[in-house]
């Protein structure tokens, strides 16, 4: 009989004991959880704060008896695991309730104890009006502050998932919400650029974004509001009542009803540290692609480890559930005897922000840049469905590849209709090995409710092989408002588009259905750099200035891309 | 300097304009149309006439004028290519106002023909209400009997995608509906039991469905309506004003004031076939993988083409818009002296069916069975996001692999959300030779309002390995109904699913949850048959039986797989 001790009981573990169990019938398993509720929906939590989610215990997956009854899982919630003794196979546990220990032993454990918000060292952060949210209690506080607190201005401190959730959460509210965030966007896995139509959406919702800004020091001031005494409200209600006042990095302060702390989470890895197991370069609980660590006996699976990158073999960090859930899964089957190797991370991840959704496969630029990696890029703006369907929307998509061998690096989808659908898309594409060549190809559903004859990711990949082929010579936005005496800058679209849309900066404007007449006004002896919307207008232009003897560069991603650049 | 001819100015022979011109600035483009409209939208007509698409300017996506700022193709519509000589390169086009001939000779020349509808020879269905839908003109047809015979019902035979798509959008317009399909089944691209989910749909909105019936006959019964006459309407009005009887195949008759023919569609191959060049075995222009005719200077593309299958490598024929398109740009090229070859077709597929999405991608269960080739199949029946964020919808999913090697063989799909998504992911994946065994492992998007932390695909490639693997012993809804006396069938739902949703005659019922307690309740030298709604808890049911020394077998998919395959 293999006894099992489980260290975390939601994602990653709770996968792991319903595997396990479908896997052996006469297996003990044991599945610890300091707090008070295993396999909740910790990505709906954000949902429930904003009223999405109307019923708070639909948030609650599974409880200790369902699973018992299920599963034949042993399920002990408010139990840590505080040690664990490698040499005699023991782990001491702590019953969080009347603070008593004891010991189990156990032929594996399965260390799945996640990642904890990151609070850096600020004055003052510590009251009763900040909160991270990471888990139901967590909620509950923010809910009870609000309740309470009568808060009409909250303030969300980092751009990263949950900080966008929670932004959206308090504006659906009505609560008028500021998001400070350090870097100069949000949404890190995407690039600068892409994350513009991010900042549009957000600013387009009310909230006050303030990028490049920091939170320096957070004064509470407390407040007894007299209907509260009156009312007979229990005392801990009356001491979170009050306000915050915020200093920024940039100058200014700033009165705020509420304060959350997103800025980022870190792997769990006291427990593991102290067990002498590896820790890995970036500071999470080493594993092997089979998800055991330095000890075999000891497997560990979601965001407290960190792992091989799919795309570039370096390690990396993915605190995301699908992962979790799937590495669960895995190492249940390499205790239960099965031999299945976790095939790398891609750090698949999409945000909604109010109607826009954001999303990203692979490697983004940044990442590219960092690691020296030669790439080529380009963009498209195509609308979700056939345009001439009701509903159809925008999906900006930006596709990274090596321009040699055509290889997919990553990939990067914003809109309002259809983002999910193309980053899988480039998502399995990538993880088969598929090739910008082989996207050309592709096959996806079409009819004008759902698509394009020619989807978007089939247009991408023309231009991407335009390219390549040297069939087009890009331009991108960020070396625009760089362009010498030897250049032209040419917009071809129609002067309405100019006159409403806006244009960039000393551009001549020749409309592309009449640039074959117009050929003579432009010189032979400078780099004529052409720009559309879009850029399948300029593509149409640059072909013929090419094939008319011109040189010619065109704007890849068009106008929409370079505008959304800079906001 | 090439000179260039095409046949036909809409999906395929439009696409290869543009990229034509975009490829050589010199090279002459005509293209001739014998209909009044190039490059139109023949995918939106049907949502013009259900009010969906309400202008009908948006269906003309091109003009001759703009085709000829943009790319300097001259194109010549009401002129029909008449004739090729292949020993002289030449063309003679017949001017279809004027009724002229002339001719062009040709460097090369594309075939864009596209297909007719096919109206089989029932007596009658020549009359002034009977109406195919193909372009414009038909549509504008349609139209004008709708709004000059007071069409109360209409008639549609074929439940391909024009039947349907015809169908809902004469419903829409309050038209109460007939629909005739021969078979018994609509949209055959799935199989029969996933058709069910489409025949649920179409009846609960009030559709008159008859499967399994044919039209034999059709009388068409003129009326003059003296309101007409009076208010001084042009004599062609008149007279198409009136009802047809329709006489069915199993004795019943029907009166309807419109007819639609909708049975399916035969490539054009008259000219093709009087100039010589080679048809293929299924009746289309036969093509190399370039595109070529038997004819190296004639190049053919789109519904009039016979092409390698994707999956078997036998002929097939499918009349869809994004092939037509992709090979259009593709034959340009090759004209043009690159060197493409065209990848093969899946015949991935999607019909909007009222709320309903029904799509496909490879090959279906029919087809596999009719070639010997050998196919496992499995279903899963999931949410489309986090079942607990609004707007979840349950996706129904089919998906056939070859039980040795893991192959992706095909798949299809039913729901009101996600489905294009779902099928895109197998067709892209299915595309790259990837195996089930590889599905487990992809990592798609995943936040509550877009997706699952373990995706619809991932839980299908789940239940797919477990068959593989031997963890699952699979038994399908077409083998219930014929259970032995060695077999026991056990449904391991709470009772209160059974009152509320049905259950299998003859299941005896122990809860999933029950089931450990309740082991000797069950015999061990009998077959035990479990089955739950989907299929998920009576896998963990199945593998608590085997554990503990059971046979067992577990419907895939469920009781509702069973039923919507009775639908």
């Amino acid at each position: 009989m293999t006894k099992i001790l489980i260290v975390g009981g939601v994602a990653g573990g709770a996968s792991a004991a319903a595997r396990a169990r479908r896997l052996s019938e006469d297996a003990q398993i044991i599945m610890f959880e300091r707090g008070p509720f295993v396999s909740f929906a910790n990505c709906g939590l954000p949902y429930h704060i904003g009223g999405d989610i109307t019923d708070r215990s639909k948030l609650l997956l599974q409880t200790p008896e369902s699973f018992l009854a299920r599963f034949n899982v042993d399920v002990r919630v408010m139990n840590e695991v505080v040690s664990i003794d490698r040499q005699t196979k023991t782990a001491t546990i702590r019953n969080l309730i009347d603070n008593s220990e004891y010991t189990e032993n156990y032929d594996f454990l399965l260390l799945s104890p996640g990642a904890g918000p990151i609070v850096p060292p600020i004055p003052g952060v510590e009251n009763p009006l900040t909160h991270s949210l990471r888990n139901i209690p967590d909620m509950d506080r923010i809910l009870n502050t609000i309740e309470t607190n009568n808060v009409e201005h909250a303030t969300v401190v980092g751009g990263g998932f949950i900080g966008l959730e929670m932004m959206e959460a308090f504006q659906q509210r009505g609560i008028k919400t500021t998001l400070l965030e350090l870097a100069d966007q949000v949404m890190t896995p995407v690039d600068r650029e892409m994350a513009g139509f991010a900042h549009a959406e957000i600013r387009e919702h009310g909230v006050d974004l303030q990028l490049g800004v920091a939170l320096s020091a957070v004064e509470y001031i407390a407040e007894t509001h007299l209907a509260d005494v009156n009312s007979g409200e229990s005392t801990e209600h009356q001491h979170i009542n009050g306000h915050l006042q915020l200093s920024l990095s940039n100058g200014t302060s700033l009165n705020t009803d509420l304060l959350i702390m997103a800025i980022g989470v870190r792997p769990e890895t006291k427990l593991a540290s102290e067990a002498g197991l590896k820790i890995g370069e970036l500071g999470g609980i080493w594993t092997t692609p089979t998800m055991q660590t330095s000890d075999p006996s000891i497997y560990a699976v979601g965001d407290a480890i960190e792992e091989a990158d799919f795309v570039t073999g370096n390690q990396t960090m993915v605190p995301l559930a699908g992962p979790a859930n799937r590495q669960g899964r895995m190492a249940a089957d390499n205790m239960l005897g099965r031999n299945q190797s976790y095939q790398g991370t891609q750090g698949t991840a999409i945000c909604k922000i109010f109607d826009l959704a954001i999303a990203s496969t692979g490697k983004n630029e940044k990442q590219l840049k960092r690691d020296g990696v030669e790439f080529e890029k380009v963009y498209v703006h195509t609308a979700s469905h056939a345009s001439y369907y009701p509903g159809a929307e925008i999906v900006s998509f930006k596709l990274l590849f090596d321009p040699r061998t055509g290889a997919i690096l990553g990939a990067q989808a914003a809109g309002k209709d259809g983002v999910d659908k193309r980053i899988d898309i480039i998502a399995v594409a990538q993880r088969a090995g598929m090739t910008v060549e082989q996207l050309q190809h592709l096959e996806l559903t079409y009819a004008p409710p759902y698509g394009s004859a020619k989807d978007v990711i089939n247009q991408a990949a023309f231009v991407a092989n335009n390219i390549i082929n040297g069939d087009a010579t890009a331009i991108h936005f960020d070396e625009i408002d760089n362009l010498t005496e030897d250049q032209l800058l040419l917009d071809v679209r129609n002067p309405g588009e100019l006159e409403n849309g806006g244009f960039i900066e000393g551009a001549v404007n020749i409309p592309v259905d009449q640039l074959r007449q117009r050929l003579d006004e432009l010189p032979k002896d400078k780099e004529i750099i052409i720009y559309c919307q879009v850029g399948l207008r300029g593509n149409v232009a640059y072909r013929q200035l090419v094939n008319n003897g011109f040189k010619a560069r065109n704007l890849i991603g068009g106008y929409r891309t370079y505008k959304f650049a800079n906001v």
